[in-house]
């Protein structure tokens, strides 16, 4: 059986859990890591956050989330550069490597316009990145999150951004839920390599109800978590293993029955 | 202006319609194709759908839907071998000269073991397919639906598949509404070539609220239906350009008003 070394739990899976009590909840159940979204770091002092992650032994593992590149106008441009910047400030004050991009996407823009202004967007906070010294992580999301969330939606398109922008301050974020279909999977893993800096897990239920918050605990779908773990793993990964699951179904249960079951299907699927 | 001599209209589209309906005022319209569901082939012999389609002037460009492939059992496997023959003899019959696969996948089985019987099942029809007359349209579903509809979601898994299955009698049915955001479609159209057999449009529309049911009329949502058009037809596709849309609110919508509108659509964004 796994111990429970790698494993870290985004914020936003306990979505009712303030960060004190997902730290308490999380340090006690002997989960050590925590995926932190934003939100959860609002309403004190980043430096109080960092203390209360400390103080529970924790590891803040990501900072999620920065992107929505495209814009409409300058002001946009300008709006979005500064809030990725403060995103990386936010990881930098508690000691987390990497802030997760979801890069975004308008529809009234073509494909190609809202990849372009993606890769300048994160081409210009590259030298942030390197100041502050966190990694900026590319999550190709799922196609169906194309028109508005991410015009980036495979491992294939973030290699090829890669091979722009270098790999010093910039990697991947693979999230099976938005990967798992992926017929090229294994060999856009393999030609990854050491860029995959992260990797999220959870599952995808049949059927799917909602767009957005009805994904599964790991078990409960069709995807192949352990095969995809290992394709990451052969790519040398040895980071932490983040469950990121919205759902609203989970998030009305009890959730310290939740976050047992979820170190369960931790254990038993991944 | 566009004249209306390669539109055709799925009869799932202007779903209130019967067979004897939909004809009637698609021909009204001077709408001169249709894609004929199987569901309208119900309760009347083949002959009998065949005249009315004659009678109204209307040619059927496709007969839609074949697939299903993956099975759990010797006899799924077969049952669904001899729907899909069935379904080419319905096609010969009312004189379509396709079948629109889709391709069908099972959340309990792998995504190799989905793709693999479905590479099977249609090599497996390949002969009655020759023996009828009417080609296998392979359409790539988007990757929301690889869960339960369709393990084959892209144009790049399609040519594969055609590369072993040779393209006699199997091609791609290049539907927008499930391909528009593949960063590799320019490519792999090029690379389809004459294989590309179907062409279907509709559009995406921004916020989704439904997976099957939510499809835009073209002009509403974001995909580029002309610039698509141009990828199919630059491999020299002269093809009908079938309406396909699945929308609850369209479907409520008075039906004549409605295929108005799909015509305009048509002349002004496809």
């Amino acid at each position: 059986m796994d111990t429970l070394d790698r494993l870290a739990i985004h914020t936003m899976t306990t979505k009712p859990w303030d960060l004190p009590t997902a730290c308490a909840k999380y340090a006690a159940a002997g989960v050590p890591g925590v995926g932190v979204w934003r939100q959860w770091l609002d309403g004190r002092p980043l430096s109080e956050s960092r203390t209360i992650l400390d103080d529970h032994g924790l590891k803040a593992v990501s900072v999620v989330r920065g992107g929505f590149f495209p814009y409409l106008d300058e002001t946009g441009r300008r709006e979005a550069h500064e809030d990725n910047v403060r995103s990386l400030d936010e990881a930098a004050a508690i000691g987390a490597p990497q802030v997760v991009l979801v890069c975004g996407a308008r529809p009234e823009l073509s494909l190609t316009e809202n990849r372009k202004q993606i890769t300048d967007g994160i081409a210009y906070l590259i030298d942030h990145a390197s100041s502050v010294g966190v990694k900026l992580a590319i999550e190709p999301l799922h196609p169906m999150y194309a028109d508005c969330r991410s015009a980036i939606n495979t491992i294939s398109q973030c290699n090829d951004m890669i091979d722009q922008l270098g790999e010093d301050w910039v990697g991947i974020a693979a999230d099976v839920y938005h990967i798992w279909w992926d017929p090229q999977l294994a060999q856009e893993i393999k030609r990854a390599g050491k860029r995959i800096i992260g990797f999220h897990v959870c599952d995808w239920v049949t059927p799917t109800n909602d767009f957005l918050n009805d994904r599964g605990l790991m078990g409960e779908g069709c995807i192949d978590n352990r095969g995809i773990r290992q394709l990451v793993e052969s790519t040398g990964f040895e980071g932490p293993i983040e469950v990121e699951i919205f759902s609203d179904r989970h998030w009305v249960s009890d959730q310290v029955d939740y976050l047992e079951k979820i170190i369960t299907a931790y254990r038993e699927h991944v």
